[in-house]
This record gives structure tokens, sequence and C-alpha cells, in this order.
């Protein structure tokens, strides 16, 4: 899989557009505009341009990134993909319904010659892990909860390392990464049984001074998806992980019952588990989350957080991520 | 899914028929009869019968749990398939590839209003895991590695808790589980992010006294599986836990550079992982198939593994697991 840019940003009639506006904060470079539907009420701050002016523009691919209300892809969206079809353009969704499903769109593709991706879908089989320990470095972003900022905090990494002259690739396991990095993998729609094996073929062998930064998906602590953690973790063999985290979080979203446990609990955990693929895996830092606290007391989170688990704990937006790059110089 | 029974054992061409001896031994009274080919090599010890025998004395499945030699199947497999729909059986196999995607298998199925179950594959999709607190107990087999034992222990404890009155159900996970439970839910092909929602679905609710006997899959330490394990733990909730070994077995099969740890170890991994969702959940004992140690041995091996777990260790062959049942009692 290797979805084209520069992006056309689909937002519909969408009232959020969180996937869309990862994309356009990670890759402006790549987003060329953005196409919205009436009664859609957000804006990515993008030139709104229609599908002509986005083929005329250069533009490769339209990218779905908002699910329609209720789920049923609505017929004017279909028609909508058949124009960016028709105008030479790719499409890459992050549905839960497949775009490529949909027999009208696969055929005016197929007859075009057009890709339609569907990101949440593997486009491919995987073999089972091998847990064989293989060259180049890993990091592995780990969380206390879902929506801690794994993604984020991935991304951030491999800007500093890159601007440091390290060599650095963000390796995506959710739609929005992949979207951002054009390729990926989606683990939690991996067959359990080829998780970890799906993992090591996101993250291959590579160089002694290559870092693979490897986004991480759930918790390990989560009753839904701790099983795509503990594959991940296995399968990506991290020498390094960073625990994310947002300053205020105490229970699991949605899992009320579900406590998060204090960060050192956490740390362990995801070393224990960790070394079994990855002997001497270790968290060398905590990316927090501070956004909801003002300067002060989020200076103050973070020094707590420091001072509990003895490590650097940073703000991906607030400090930045040097000093955990620092640590893996 | 319910699969019809009495069975006829279909053994193909094949030289070994772990499933369908695995059926043979615990459901004796379901398997009416063997349809080999030439050059097979196995012999369950059942009458041979045709298929046209097998109609008329009441079968309802053609079972077929073994895979053709190449992965690949042949024309005369499928031949013999037709011949049991026309003879009004129900197809219910094991392999990989699925059997109701045969086209000519598929249609003249339909056409005769016949089932085909491919057990492998499940057949129909599962909720995120909930992590609630549901009625009932749980029991799961848990393992030092894959091939421990773990589906014969809990069927040796469900029949020996019927035998003593108990409420007890075998819940099948694999193929083998499946075919002699009649149902079930082969988790490790279940999407990684439903493993603990397809787990739940699979011991659901139920009364105080009641015991589900989950046989579990794949080992926490294994670098291949353990994002099923995992989802399977933490989905059954389960109050106890049997961990199964093999005597002898010091490495993952398949995985040299895994060792196996010590049981000690085990039951505390395993005890850590399931409290997430279960508070308290504890190993009560362990199962261990002694069957390489000649008599002596093995009671020296079940005698060591109780000193140093300090739990009551069986074989459920030679010592039966009624002192485990003893406990739940």
């Amino acid at each position: 899989m290797r979805i084209k840019t520069p992006y056309l940003l689909f937002l519909g009639e969408g009232d959020q557009a969180k996937t869309s506006s990862g994309v356009a904060y990670w890759r402006p470079e790549i987003c060329a505009g953005q196409l919205r539907l009436p009664g859609c009420s957000v804006d990515l701050g993008l030139a709104d341009i229609s599908i002509e002016e986005a083929a005329s523009k250069g533009v490769k691919t339209l990218l779905i990134g908002v699910a329609p209300h209720g789920g049923k892809m609505p017929a004017h969206w279909v028609e909508v993909i058949r124009q960016a079809l028709l105008a030479g353009l790719d499409i890459a969704a992050g549905l839960h319904t497949r775009i490529a499903s949909i027999p009208e769109v696969r055929q005016l593709a197929d007859s075009l010659g057009r890709q339609v991706f569907d990101v949440r879908h593997p486009d491919r089989e995987f073999a089972v892990g091998t847990g064989e320990l293989r060259s180049g470095k890993r990091l592995l972003t780990v969380g206390t909860d879902c929506e801690v900022g794994k993604m984020f905090t991935a991304l951030a990494l491999q800007r500093e390392m890159r601007q440091r002259g390290m060599q650095a690739d963000f390796r995506a396991t959710g739609q929005t990464g992949i979207f951002i990095a054009g390729t990926g993998v989606s683990v939690d729609a991996v067959v359990s049984d080829f998780v970890s094996g799906a993992a090591e073929f996101l993250s291959p062998a590579a160089t002694d001074e290559h870092w693979d930064l490897v986004e991480g998906q759930g918790c390990l602590l989560h009753p839904a998806y701790a099983a795509v953690t503990l594959g991940l973790v296995h399968g990506s063999q991290p020498q390094a992980m960073v625990l994310c985290h947002v300053a205020g979080r105490e229970s699991l979203i949605g899992f009320p019952r579900y406590r998060i446990p204090s960060f050192t609990r956490c740390v362990a955990l995801y070393e224990e588990a960790a070394s079994l693929t990855s002997p001497g895996a270790r968290c060398i830092g905590m990316s927090i989350n501070t956004s909801r606290l003002d300067a002060d007391a989020a200076t103050r989170y973070l020094a707590e957080a420091e001072q509990e688990t003895g490590l650097p704990c940073v703000d991906a937006v607030r400090t930045g991520v040097g000093r955990l790059v620092d640590i893996l110089q």
C-alpha cells in the first residue's frame, strides 16, 4: 500500500474531522484543499476546492476520513467518489465500510485503473510472528489508555530526530497515521493469530543506526483492546518505549470501572511484556498531554510524573520531545 | 452455529487424524463411522462406511478434520463433499480453506438446503469486549505453551463435574473442540479488536452454580500467539484457571529460543493478567501430560510440581482431574 499525494480532504457534512485534521496538522504540504458539503461545520483552514480544481492542481487522492452519519454510505457521497475517480483521483478511506466493496465504485475504479484504499482493512495477509531478534532500533509508543497521544508522540519524535539528522521512520498502525505516512497496517483489523506477525512486517530489520517509531494502539490494561496491544508490543520488538498519558485521565475512556494504575506500574507492565521478544526493553520516558492544565499546573504535573517514575516526562506540544531524543542519541 | 450429529469422519488419504481422533475419543457416541480413501494410513477403530450407509444410519454431518496434502482441495475431495450433500448430509470442515467458498459446494448446498460449517472461520461478527462483571462461574485452561492439553483438560473437567452432578459446559475455542461441542468460536481467527468480545460472547452470564469450562489457546509468553491468549483471558473473565503443561517440554514448540519459565512464574503471570477483568482470579492447579514418563517418574514429576507451586497437580489421564474438581466444589 502506498497512497499517492497530495490529498483533497473530503469532510462531508461532518461536525468533526479528527482524522483529516491530524493529516493537515502533520503533513500540511500534502493537503491541497478541503471538500465540504452543505451542512459541514468544520473548517481545517485549507482552501475549499472542487474535485476539478484539485485534479488540475495535481491532487492524486481523495481522502475520506469522516464517517457518514448513521454509518451507511449515502448516495451523494458515492457520487462524489465517482466524480473523483472520473477526474483521475485515487480514493483512500478510513471507514468501517469498505469503499471498494461498493460495486459501482469498484467497477469504475477498475475500468479507469484507479486505486481504492480502505486503510482500516489490511490489504494483504500476514505470517505468524517469529519472535526472532532482528537488527535496527525500534521505539514503540504505549499508553495508559486509548487516545492519549501515541500517534502524536511518535510523529513528534520522528520530526525531532530527523531535524537532528537521525534516521527515523514513523510506522503507522491506525487510519490517521496511515494517511499521514501513506502506508502502514491497521493492526486492530488484523486476525488475532497474525497481530505480532503484522507488527514484525511493519517494522522490518534495518541498519543499526535506524529507528522505527511505531505508533502504539490500545493499552495493556484495557478489557477490550489489550490483545491488540500485546501483539503489537511483541511484534514490534522495541528496545525503547514511551508511555503516553493525558493529564487528569483517571479511568479508561468509556470504561469507568477500569482505573488507570500508577505510572510506575504501567512502566513495569510494558517493560515486562516487551522483554519477551526484546530483552532489556525499557520505557525511556513519558509523553503527557497537559493541554487541559494551565502552564503552572502543567509544569507541576510533569515534575511530579518525573518524580514518580524517575524518567523524563515531556508534553510533545508544550515542551517538545527533545529530552526523549537526547536519550535515544 | 450448531453442527448436527452424528458424524461421518472423513479421513481422506491422511497419515494423521488428530482432530478426528479427538472427536472420536471424547464423543464416540456421535461418531457413526469413518470414511477413508485409498492410501489412508490411519484408523480410528470406527466402522468404515460409505456415504450412503452413513445417510441410511441417520448420520447428519460429514466432518472434514484433515487437511489435504499441499493445502489445496483436490477435485476428488470436492466430489466426496458433493456426494455427501446429495445424500442429505451437512458438511463441517476445519480447514484454512473455506469449503463454503468453493462455488460448486456453495451452490449445491444452497440448492439442497444443507449447511456448510467452516469452523476455523467465525460465522458472525462480535462486539468489542465490555469488561463488565457477569454472573456465573468460569474456568479457563491456560498453558505453558501451545499443545499442552488445554482442550483435553477442559473436557476432562466437564466429564468429572457432570458425573458429580455439577452444571458444567465446555466452551470450544478451536476446531477440534468445536466439532466435539457442536458449537464454539475459533478465537484465533477473530479480528484482534474483537477477541475479548468474542470470548465474552462464548461464555455468557449464567447462574451462580453454573461453570463454563473455556478451552484456552496459545500462551501468554508466546511471541506469535500471546495476543490471542490475552484476549481470551480478559474476555473469559475466569474465576479459576488450570495451568496445563507437557512434562519435559522446556521451550516453546517451534520457537527454541523461547524457554518456558518456572510454573510459579507462569501462574503469577496468568493470575495478574486475569485479574484485570476478574479480580481475585486464581490458578487452582496444574494439569500435566506425563505420557512420556514411566509411572514412577510421572509420580515424582507431579509431586515436584506440587512442591513448587503449592497447587494440586494432576495428569488428566493418569490420575484424573478429581482433585481439581474438589476445589471447584
